[in-house]
C-alpha cells in the first residue's frame, strides 16, 4: 500500500527535549572494573529498612478485601498524607503524594509554566531539573548559589532590573551540589519576591531529613506562602525505588495539580503508599530510627572523604552539615579539570565534573568536582582521596 | 507589600482541562448504604495473589544490597521487561513499563499527539480517555463501535472524505462499554489504513487476559505494525493499586516516549516492578493460575448477572466472551433512562449510565446500562438484577 501522506512531525513538547550531555552521559564512558563510583546521591542499603519494609508489605497484603491492591485517590491514600501533613505541619489537603521527588518538579512545572515562561535557577544547579523544565520549553536565568544558598540580593536585583520570572527553583538545604543551606532569614526574603512579583518558588528538599551538623533552617517560610511549591520524597530516606514522594501546594493549586496527575497516571502505587503508611504508623519510631542511622553513617563518611581530600593539600574542602554531597575546590588554579576527571578515570574513580553544573556563567564550578558519598565505605572513600591525589600529581 | 503584578493566567496544558460530568462524578450522589455497587471494572480481591506476592516481596527485599529500593532506568527492569517481552511475542526493546493502563495512554497521548489534533475514537467510549486527551487539547472524530468493535468501513469512509486524524483509539478486546470485540481481519484493516494515512491507533488492552469464552483474536497485526502503540497493565490481573503497566512501542517512537517519561517521572517503581517480576519468574505457573482463578469467576458472574437480567424480560442481554463489564439493553424504548438510575438507586443499585459514554451522536448507548460484574457476589449480582427489574417497572 502507498504511503499518501508524508510522516507527521514530533510535537512541540517532545521536539523540545535536547540530548542529555555532560551530567547524565557518563554511561557511555569505559571504566575500571575496580572503579570507585561516587557518582550519584544514591543512599546506602545498609540504612534503609528492608526488613520492615518486608514486615509491613505482609501486613497490609494480610487486610481483608487487599486494599492496597485497589483504585485510590489521585491525591494519595488518607494514612500517608495525614502522617506527611502532621510531620511537615501543614493541613492534609496540601499534601499531593508522588512518584518520587523529580515527579513532584514535574507536576510543578506543569502546573505552573506556561511554554516559553522564565524561570530562575540556582547556579550551579542540579542539572536534571533543567531537563525537567523542557517540560514547559522554558528559558532559563540563572542566579548565584553562595555559601547561603540562592543569592536573594542578586534575584532581588535581577527583578528590579526588569526579570519577570514565572518560577524560582532552588534546593534551600544541602544545595546540589554546593552543600549551602538557605537561612531562615533569606528564606522570608524569597517569599516575599515571590508574592511581590507573582513567582512561584519550587523549593526541592530531598535532603533535608539528612542533616548531621546544626540546626535544621525553619520551613514556616515556605508553608505560610501561597507562593511556594515544597517538593519532598523518601528517595533520599527510605530509598529511590519505592518512587515515593510529595509536594506541599498552595491550596490555590490544588486542583489544577490534580487535575494533571489524574490525567497522567492517576495516583502513585496504592500498595507502595500503603507499605510505607503501615512502615511509618505501625512502629511509630522507626522513621526516626532509619534517620539516625543514615545520619551517623552520613556523617562519618562526610568526614572521612573531607579529611582525606584536605590531608592531599590539593582540594580546599568545607565538611557539609548533611545531604550527600561534597563539593571541593581544586586549590591549583592550573590545573586542567576535564583532564583531571580522565585522570581520575584511569586511575578508577568516578565523579561528576564541576563543569557539569552551571546554568550560566560567573561562577567557579569548573574548579569543584562533585563526589557523592552516601552508598561507598569510609576505606573506599579514603581509597578514592588517594586516587584523586595521584591524578592530581600526574597533571603537575 | 504590594502587590504589583497581576496573577498569571494558567498554562494553556491546565486551561484545557473540563471538569468530570457523567461518568465520574457519581460520588456526589447520595447512596443507600446497602447500595450494590457494579460502577468500576474492578478485579475481585479474591483472584489477586495476594499472599504470593508478600513472597515475592519477602525475597526480594532479602537480595543483598536491595536493588528494589534503588534508581532503575526509565524502561524498566529487565526482568520485568523480558517477561513481558515473551508473553507479548515482541523484542523487548519495544517494551516501556508504565503506571498502569491509563499511564501507558497517556504516554501514547503525550508523544504523539500535537495540540489540537484529531484523534478518531470509539463511539461509544471509555470516557476518561476524554479526559486523557485533553493533556493535548485534541478534538474527537466519533467512529461507531458495533458488534465486532470499531467500525473500520466507518473510520475508511471518514478517511476518504478527508479525515486526518492524528490518531486512533480503540479497545479492541471486550470493549468497554460495549462487549464487543475486533476480529483479526479488522485489526488488519485498521493497520493499513494507519499506515496509508500516517495515523498511529492506540490499542487499548486491558481485558485481554480475561477471556473465558471463544478464541483470542490475534496481537500480530498490532505488534507487526510501526502504527500501533499497544497499551497493557496488570491492573485487571493482578490489581489496579500496584500501578503497573507496559506498551509496546514501535521502534521509532521509543526514543521519544522514554525521553518524555524521563522528564516526568523517571521511571516506575523499582520496587512494585521488582515484586512483580519476582511473582512472575519465581513461580513459572504463577500467572496462568490467576487467570484460571479469574477467568472462571468473571465467567460465573457474568452469566449469573446476565441470566438474571434477561429473566426479568426488561433487558436485552448478550453473555460477553471476557472482561468484567455487561452492556445489557432496555427493551422498553419508551423508558427514561435517566428516571431509571434514579430509581435503581432509590432501590440500592449503582451503575454507570449508558448515556455516559457516546463520543458524538448516533448511538444508542442511552438505551443501555454499563454493569460491572468483577468484584460482586452471584448472591448479590441476581439481587442486583432483581432490584433493577423493580426499578423498572416503578417507570411503567
Amino acid at each position: 500500500m502507498t504511503l499518501l501522506f508524508p510522516p507527521r512531525s514530533r510535537p512541540a513538547l517532545i521536539e523540545a527535549f535536547t540530548d542529555p550531555k555532560g551530567f547524565g552521559d557518563q554511561t557511555l564512558r569505559d571504566r575500571r572494573p575496580d572503579a570507585i563510583e561516587l557518582l550519584g546521591g544514591i543512599p546506602d542499603p545498609s540504612v534503609l529498612p528492608t526488613a520492615e519494609l518486608a514486615e509491613a508489605t505482609a501486613r497490609v497484603l494480610a487486610r481483608p478485601g487487599a486494599p492496597s491492591l485497589q483504585y485510590s485517590r489521585t491525591e494519595g491514600i488518607p494514612a500517608l498524607r495525614e502522617w506527611i501533613a502532621a510531620r511537615e505541619g501543614v493541613a492534609v489537603e496540601r499534601v499531593l503524594i508522588t512518584n518520587g521527588g523529580f515527579h513532584g518538579l514535574a507536576i510543578a512545572v506543569q502546573t505552573v509554566l506556561e511554554r516559553g515562561d522564565l524561570v530562575a535557577v540556582d547556579n550551579p544547579v542540579f542539572p536534571l531539573f533543567l531537563r525537567g523544565l523542557e517540560l514547559a520549553d522554558a528559558r532559563v536565568l540563572p542566579i548565584r548559589v553562595g555559601a547561603e544558598g540562592l543569592d536573594i540580593d542578586a534575584l532581588a536585583a535581577e527583578l528590579r532590573a526588569g526579570a519577570r520570572p514565572a518560577a524560582v527553583y532552588t534546593v534551600p538545604e544541602f544545595h546540589n551540589p554546593s552543600q549551602s543551606s538557605l537561612p531562615t532569614a533569606r528564606r522570608r526574603e524569597l517569599v516575599e519576591l515571590a508574592e511581590k512579583y507573582g513567582f512561584v518558588v519550587f523549593a526541592d528538599d530531598p535532603y533535608r531529613e539528612l542533616r548531621f551538623h546544626g540546626e535544621p533552617e525553619s520551613l514556616a517560610p515556605f508553608h505560610d506562602s501561597d507562593h511556594v511549591i515544597h517538593v519532598n520524597t523518601f528517595t533520599k530516606t527510605l530509598g529511590p525505588g519505592l518512587r515515593l514522594g510529595w509536594i506541599v501546594l498552595p491550596e490555590r493549586l490544588i486542583p489544577d495539580a490534580v487535575a494533571l496527575r489524574s490525567r497522567q497516571d492517576s495516583h502513585s502505587s496504592t500498595f507502595v503508599q500503603a507499605v510505607v503508611a503501615e512502615l511509618l504508623t505501625g512502629d511509630v519510631g522507626v522513621f526516626d530510627r532509619v534517620l539516625g542511622g543514615a545520619r551517623a553513617l552520613y556523617r562519618a563518611r562526610a568526614h572521612a572523604l573531607a579529611e582525606a581530600l584536605s590531608a592531599s593539600g590539593s582540594f580546599d574542602v568545607t565538611v557539609p552539615d548533611g545531604g550527600l554531597f561534597l563539593w571541593p575546590r581544586l586549590t591549583d588554579d592550573s590545573l586542567d579539570a576535564d583532564r583531571l576527571a580522565a585522570a581520575a578515570s584511569a586511575e578508577g574513580v568516578e565523579y561528576q565534573r564541576g563543569s557539569f553544573f552551571p546554568s550560566g556563567p560567573g561562577t567557579d564550578a569548573d574548579r569543584h568536582l562533585r563526589l557523592a558519598y552516601g552508598d561507598t565505605s569510609e576505606e573506599l572513600l579514603v581509597e578514592a582521596a588517594a586516587r584523586l591525589a595521584r591524578a592530581v600529581a600526574r597533571q603537575r
